[in-house]
C-alpha cells in the first residue's frame, strides 16, 4: 500500500512516501519537507528515492499551497516517483494531543476532526497545525482515506495515580486536565523494537525510553506497555527543551505574570516558545550550537548542558523506582541518536544500576546499536525512532480494514 | 542558655522553652500553641514540663497578644516554669523563606527584617507570619536578642544546574526565580542525625531524607550537603501535599485561569490552598481522615494514597540517581513518623536498590527505628524531626558568640 506520511507544523509539512508490504518490509519513494509556509519566502525540500534531492525558493501561502506542491513533485515527469495522484492509497497523519478520547489510530471523519479540535486547546503549538494538514489533503485529495495516528495513544495505559493531578478534581471531570504525554508513537517504537534488537521479552520486561530531540520525553514501558511518561497535559512538562521550559514550580507562572505584566496567553507562549535552550542560554535552541557554545566557554550554555544531562538522569531514576527496576535504556530522537557525549555522561551517572557504557560502541550516531558492555547489568540501546513507520503501519491496517 | 523556640503561622504561634546546656543536652521547659488568631474565638494550649497541661479558650486578636499570653503562661505563679520574662535568654524563629540571601542563621536587625520580607513573596503561605512572629516578640521582649533559622538555608549548597529552572535567565537575575527548597531544617537535622544512629560516615554518604507531613518534601543529601531537593522556588513544588499540588504541566497554569477566570494571586491561592489531599479527594487534607476514607472504599481517597506513594518512590529514585546510589533512606515529619503502611509500600517498592523491610521495626511511630533488615542493601530509617532543637541550638550559638 502506498501511504504519504504527514507530519504538519505551524509553518511547515514534513513528508514520506512509503510503499508498504508487510510491518516491517517498506520502501520509502520520496521525502522531503516544505517550509517558512505564510512567510514571503518558502522553501520545498524534495528527495525521491534513488534521484537527486531538489529544493526550490518560493512563496507558500498556506497548507493547501504546501500539499499542492508535494504531489506535483510526486508525479513531476522527471524528478516523480509516482504517476498519477490517484496512485497514493492513504495518508497518514501524526496528531500530537488525542486526550482520553483516542487510545489508538483512527479514520478522519467529522468526529474525529472535531474532537482533535477540541484536543487543540492542550497542545498549543501543535493541533492546529495537523488540523491545517489534514484540511489541506482533503481539498487536494478528496477521495483518498486520511488516518490520524496520535502521539498520546500509547501513554492511555498510564494507571490513574501516575495520570492525575493533585488538583481540585473537577478540573478533571470538567475540563480534561490530565496527564497525557506526547512522542507516544516513538516510545512504543522504540521501546518494541529496542527489546527486539537487545534479545528481551517485552512481554516481561522493564525499559525506559529517552527520546531527547527539540521537544523531549522520557517513558517509563513495563511489559510493553507504558506506566508514565514526563510530558504532561500538554508537551510542555518534564525536561529542559530547546525553547520549553520543562517541571518548574507552578507558583512562578502567576508571579512572572504578575511581575511581567503577562495574560495567560503571553505566559503560555514564555514557556513554551521563549525559554528552554534559547532562553537559559539566551542564545540558541540547538543542541549543535549550545555544545559548540559550551566548548568556548560560555556559563549559560554549560549550565544548560549540565540540566539536560541531569533532567534525563532524574526522569530515568524516577521512572526505574516507579518500575522497581530497569532491563533496557534506549536513546532516541534528533539528540538522543547523535549526541554520544549526552549518552555517556547520563550512563555514567547510572552505576548504581550496574550500567556499564561500551565507549567505542557509544561513538555510534542514528543507527541501531547496543552502547551498553556485554557485562552491564542493564542493556543500553541507541534506537534510532521510525515514527513515519509507525504512522503508516497503523495507516495501512485501518484503510486496509475498510476494504474487507 | 534559656531559648523560646517561635514556629509563627499566619494564625498560629507554636513555641518550646528550651534550657539549652550543650547540641545534644537539653530539657524541654515547657510547649504550646496559640491558635485561630485574629478569629472570634482562640485557643491556647500550655505544656508545661511536669505539670498538667491546660488549653483556655479566648478571643486572640493579633500575634501580640498571642505572643502576651505565651508569657503570662511561662511566668505564672501556679503552672509557669520561668519567674520572670527575663530568664528568657533568646528567641529563635523558624523562617521557611531565605532566598540566596541566607547561607545560615542570622541574628534580627533592621537588614534581616527587610530581607525576610523581600523573601515573602516566594513564600506566600509563610514569610509574613514568620514576621508577624519577630515583631510580636520584639514588641513584648524588646531587649531579648531574636535569631532567625532558615528553611532554606541548608539547600544553597545545590549546584547551579539542580537550582535553575529553564525559563529565560533574567528571570533569575532580575527576580530570584530559583529552586530554594524548604524544610531545611528538618533534613538537615534527620540526615545527620540518621547517619549517626545508622553509623554511617556522614562525610562519605548518600542520604535521602523524605519529610513527610501536611507540606512534604524530599532531600538528596551528599556527603551531608544538600544537592537537591523537591520543593522549588516556593513550599509548592514537589509531591501531593495536604492543600498544595506539586509537580503540575505549567501549562496548566495559564489553562485553569482562562478557564476559571481567576486572576494570579487567586490561582495562587487555589494550588496552594485549595489542591492536594484536599482538592484531589474533595474531602479532607487530612492523611489520617483520609486513610479512613479508603479504608471505606472511596475511590478519590485511595487515588489520594496511591499517588502520595508514587509521587515519594519517583522522588526518592530520581535522587539515588542523582547520586547514583544510596547508603540510607530516612522518613520524617507527621506522616513519615506515624504511617507504618505508606513507608512500607514506598519501600517494596524500592526492592531493585536491594532495599529489604524488617516489617515488625517498621510498626514503630514517632522514635528513632532503623526499619530495614541487617542484611538490607541500604539502611532505611524512622528519625523524628527535631527542628526546635535544630533552631535552639543555632540560637545558641549566635547569641553566645554576641557575648564574646
Amino acid at each position: 500500500m502506498i501511504v504519504l506520511v504527514i507530519n504538519c507544523g505551524s509553518s511547515s509539512i514534513k513528508y514520506r512516501l512509503m510503499d508498504i508490504k508487510s510491518d516491517d518490509v517498506y520502501d520509502i519513494l520520496a521525502k522531503g519537507i516544505v517550509e517558512k509556509i505564510g512567510l514571503p519566502e518558502g522553501i520545498s525540500t524534495y528527495s525521491p528515492a534513488g534521484k537527486e534531492s531538489r529544493t526550490v525558493y518560493l512563496p507558500v501561502p498556506n497548507h493547501t499551497v504546501g500539499m499542492k506542491l508535494i504531489l506535483d513533485d510526486l508525479v513531476d515527469k522527471d524528478h516523480g516517483v509516482l504517476k498519477t495522484f490517484d496512485d497514493i492509497e492513504a495518508v497518514g497523519h501524526r496528531v500530537v494531543q488525542g486526550a482520553d478520547y483516542f487510545t489508538g489510530s483512527a479514520l478522519v471523519n467529522d468526529d474525529v476532526l472535531k474532537k482533535i479540535e477540541i484536543c487543540a486547546e492542550f497542545a498549543p503549538l501543535h493541533n492546529r497545525a495537523h488540523l491545517l494538514g489534514i484540511r489541506a489533503c482533503q481539498a487536494v485529495l478528496p477521495s483518498v482515506p486520511e488516518v490520524v495516528v496520535f502521539d498520546t495513544a500509547f501513554h492511555q495505559t498510564m494507571p490513574d495515580y501516575a495520570y492525575i493531578y493533585a488538583l481540585p478534581y473537577e478540573y478533571y471531570t470538567k475540563y480534561h486536565v490530565r496527564r497525557y504525554g506526547a512522542h507516544g508513537t516513538s516510545h512504543d517504537y522504540v521501546s518494541h523494537e529496542g527489546a527486539r534488537f537487545a534479545g528481551i521479552d517485552i512481554g516481561h520486561s522493564k525499559i525506559v525510553t529517552c527520546h531527547i530531540g527539540s521537544g523531549s520525553s522520557v517513558c517509563a514501558v513495563l511489559n510493553g506497555k507504558c506506566i508514565d511518561t514526563s510530558m504532561g497535559f500538554t508537551p510542555l512538562e518534564g525536561m529542559i527543551m530547546g525553547t520549553r521550559c520543562g517541571c518548574i514550580d507552578a507558583n512562578i507562572v502567576p508571579y512572572i505574570m504578575k511581575k511581567e505584566n503577562l495574560t495567560p496567553d503571553e505566559m503560555t507562549d514564555l514557556m513554551n516558545k521563549k525559554s528552554g535552550f534559547m532562553g537559559l542560554s539566551g542564545r540558541t535552541s540547538d543542541a549543535r550550537e549550545m555544545d559548540e557554545l559550551a566548548n568556548s566557554g560560555d556559563y549559560r550554555a554549560k549550565l544548560v548542558l549540565k540540566k539536560l544531562t541531569y533532567d534525563i538522569v532524574k526522569l530515568i531514576g524516577s521512572y526505574v523506582a516507579a518500575m522497581d527496576g530497569i532491563d533496557l535504556l534506549v536513546f532516541t530522537a534528533g539528540i538522543g541518536e547523535h549526541n554520544s557525549r549526552l549518552r555517556r555522561r547520563v550512563c555514567e551517572n547510572l552505576t548504581y544500576l550496574g550500567i556499564k557504557v561500551d565507549y567505542e560502541a557509544n561513538m555510534a550516531s542514528g543507527t541501531e546499536a547496543m552502547i551498553s558492555t556485554p557485562d552491564s547489568k542493564v542493556k543500553v540501546a541507541l534506537i534510532p525512532t521510525e515514527e513515519e513507520l509507525m504512522i503508516a503501519r497503523d495507516t495501512m491496517r485501518i484503510v486496509s480494514a475498510l476494504d474487507e
